[in-house]
């Protein structure tokens, strides 16, 4: 904790990197390119992972688990999915090791228990989920299926960056069938809205909803439904995805179903899955110069107990300190006294904040004499003397004010780097500048939006689900346009 | 659900397989050896981790997550380890696919994307983990290092079923490191004990805690510890392993630490875990002909509600059974009111039966005019007529007694099937007939526990830590015994 941060204005890059470790999140393994989380990074996981759970339960899903293997026969099965994931797939060949006889003690592949037909790792579900759908459905009576499954995923990937993209990642894919396109449609929307209200009520960020254009669709669906949120760089981070996948896997796999009439039809699919990336998400919103800032509906610890006391009183005052403790607990916050004897409370201060925890309370016996307590907040590094007679109330209410003053900031901060610009000048300007969501009018062919992206490294995020049609004209070619579009910069 | 269980006594094992199938555990799935575990069976196992996670964290135990590949030089640096799961790796050789010049749409394995060095899908963590803890470790003050994961393994099985055997399986590995070696053995003894209170007390499945034979050990541990289950055939189950790793990882990753005079002493090692394969002890523990039979504390549905109605009366009869409903989940019991219009009653029945379901109510509007309620337990299939009054105490009540009663149920078996012989003879005579465990004195020796095997196609479970010290004589040899070692048959 000694070294300070580079700060976000040094190098946004490496203050991320640098706080990801530090603050204990992750670090990258020996695989290249495959990350190890580490057990405070994975508390926090394990947090997204109890809420998001809750949310798709609440919405009627089931989760259930397959193969992490695909035999390379289904996964080519879905033409467009196949095409779209080839570049970056884990092939197993082989399913046994030897004895090297040239180098003693050592293993190498046994080159007689080669595989008839390869196995992909997934990289993502659909073809082998929807190799088994195909015996789980006959008749209208089976649908609609909705299955989620928490699971790893492997996409070979050239730049990694610890959470944002790595080889393996940790994620949850649901994989629903439907006997309509409406009801399939809802389905994708539905869940577009888990994740909206998830980002912003427990992540404190606020996310535009959207639809992607062709180009940045997933391979194999019809439509994909985003949540696009920015980061303190003014760079834009897609956090989700629902995709509407039509008949596309029905039709690959032949899933039919026979509706009322006795008639047989192809079944309409969704899927939608949020990953690991979200650390890396929440990392970027919110943290700042001295380190990751947690808002409290994630953190692991809430509250951090640091005692300030002279040599030999530590008992004493930990038995004052302990009725705080408790009343914290039984109000269901979690809470960390931090005892150690070994380092001062400057240190100690210095590495909770690292940490992110939302609220440290630093107490005397000074203070508990006076009848007070030293609270501070995380997020505004406010400082405060608070009456001990209600503190556990006080901390539960500050808990709360964090929770959704960190939201309103983030909020803030999108509506001043979110610009509306007229011209291809003003674009470039703004993206080299302000930065972050600009709203543009552009054609809506794929020609334009590639020639935006070569000249300016921008990528049209969405198309926003809330904004509303005007006429203009397209900044690049002076073609018409009913509506804008949301560009960015993206991770 | 029309035809009949094939019954345990005609065939067991395909009694187990039908089960799994039909009360939706788990299926085969697209790729050799793997499952596909059905929503029913994952909401099962999902009960399992919650409770196990919870012991762990009460134990101090935290959660993090490694790489699910370790390159193959990692892989080998522990040699015993190595060779102990050499013949059953899944080898990842090539990360890219690209299209099939002489199939049209198809993709073949890219031959010039081939790794440098292979990476073995993990069939077990120690050596990613090690290689990690190394950097970890410096001072004793980083120490103990109490880590768990939940992951999934790749074990490549040749016969394979469903849960108990299977080439990919969801687990919880625990990896923890210590300053002695004496700490390291108590955590290993600590784990072994989560373990038992977990099957006892959740599974409802007596175990005989022990340690393995050198012969059983697992690869690259010093001791192996084991729970032993008994199999409704006599079979015994392995359900769950803690081994003493002694400094072997620690030597072969060269993770040392300085302890507090400052001299630098390898790391002390345990690693511990249980799978999907407590699924399988689950059902052959407990279940009988007419499906599986679950214990409340791991059933989904604790209590299923059948309305008995005539033509137009459901409605009606939905509103008075709503109270009991409300008052049941009021007291955390999870309920399921089968309202379907398309089935009746018997067939419900027989549905929920064929689930395991612990408690069923059926409910009738002149029962509920009389003030009673129907009730059947699962486990003894008895009925009674409870007071509508205090019906939900009453099922609550119940709930811990089929719990209770399971258990007890399954150490009575236990114990009748728990034979102490003093022959060769007694020892084929007992495992042809009665079967179940066999205590018998051995020698001890590698040669005449393989000589057994080979002849019985019996093992040695495990030399249980409450069995007395007893002079005897070796059954095969005749030579000096000091204790009576568990002999069974086993999955
Ligand atoms: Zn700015
Ligand atoms: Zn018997």
């Amino acid at each position: 904790m000694s070294k300070k941060l580079p700060t976000r204005q040094e190098d946004y890059s490496l203050w991320y990197n640098e706080i990801v470790k530090r603050a204990g999140l992750a670090e990258n393994s020996a695989v290249r390119g495959c990350m190890v989380i580490k057990p405070y990074g994975y508390a926090i996981w394990e947090k997204m992972q109890r809420q998001l759970d809750d949310m798709f339960k609440r919405t009627g899903h089931e989760n259930a688990y397959f193969p992490i293997f695909i035999p390379k026969s289904l996964f080519e099965a879905e033409e467009k999915n196949a095409e779209g994931f080839a570049k970056e797939c884990a092939v197993v060949t082989h399913y046994r090791l030897q004895t090297d006889p040239d180098r003693p003690g050592k293993l190498r592949v046994d080159p007689t228990a080669k595989l008839e037909e390869e196995l992909i790792v997934r990289p993502t579900s659909e073809a082998i989920i929807w190799s088994t759908y195909k015996n789980w459905v006959q008749s209208y009576r089976d649908l609609p299926l909705l299955i989620n499954q928490w699971a790893n995923v492997v996409r070979w990937e050239m730049r990694t960056r610890l959470f944002l993209r790595t080889a393996e990642f940790l994620w949850q894919e649901g994989h629903t069938a439907h006997a309509t396109a409406e009801e399939a449609v809802a389905e994708t929307r539905q869940m577009l809205d888990v994740y909206a209200e998830f980002a912003e009520e427990h992540m404190a960020l606020p996310v535009v909803k959207g639809v992607k254009t062709p180009n940045e669709r997933f391979a194999g669906a019809e439509d994909t439904y985003c949540i696009e949120a920015l980061m303190q760089d003014g760079k834009a981070l897609q956090a989700g995805t629902s995709h509407f996948l039509g008949q596309n896997f029905a039709k690959a796999f032949d899933v039919q179903f026979a509706n009322k009439e006795g008639v047989r039809e192809y079944v309409w699919g969704t899927s939608w899955g949020v990953s690991t990336r979200l650390m890396g998400a929440l990392v970027m919103a919110h943290s700042d110069d001295e380190g990751l800032v947690l808002p409290p509906k994630l953190a692991p610890i809430q509250v951090v107990i640091v005692p300030i006391y002279k040599t030999g009183e530590l008992d004493a005052l930990l038995e004052r300190i302990k009725p705080i403790q408790m009343g914290l607990i039984a109000r269901g916050i979690s809470v960390k006294v931090d005892a150690r004897d070994t380092e001062r409370p400057g240190f100690k201060f210095a590495e909770w904040e690292m940490k992110g925890v939302p609220v440290r309370l630093a107490i005397g016996a000074r203070d508990l004499d006076n009848g007070t307590v030293e609270v501070a907040r995380r997020d505004t590094k406010a400082k405060m003397s608070l009456p001990l007679a209600d503190i556990v109330a006080s901390v539960d209410q500050l808990l709360t004010d964090i929770q959704h003053d960190m939201y309103e900031k983030a909020k803030q901060f999108r509506a001043t780097h979110t610009t509306r610009v007229d011209s291809y000048d003003e674009f470039k300007r703004v993206l080299d500048n302000e930065a972050g969501f600009v709203l543009a009018h552009y054609d809506g062919t794929s020609e334009t939006e590639e020639r935006i992206k070569d000249e300016t490294k921008a990528t049209v995020r969405c198309l926003a689900l809330n904004e509303p049609d005007e006429d203009g004209t397209c900044m690049v070619t002076g073609k018409p346009s009913t509506r804008r579009a949301y560009f960015a910069r993206a991770y």
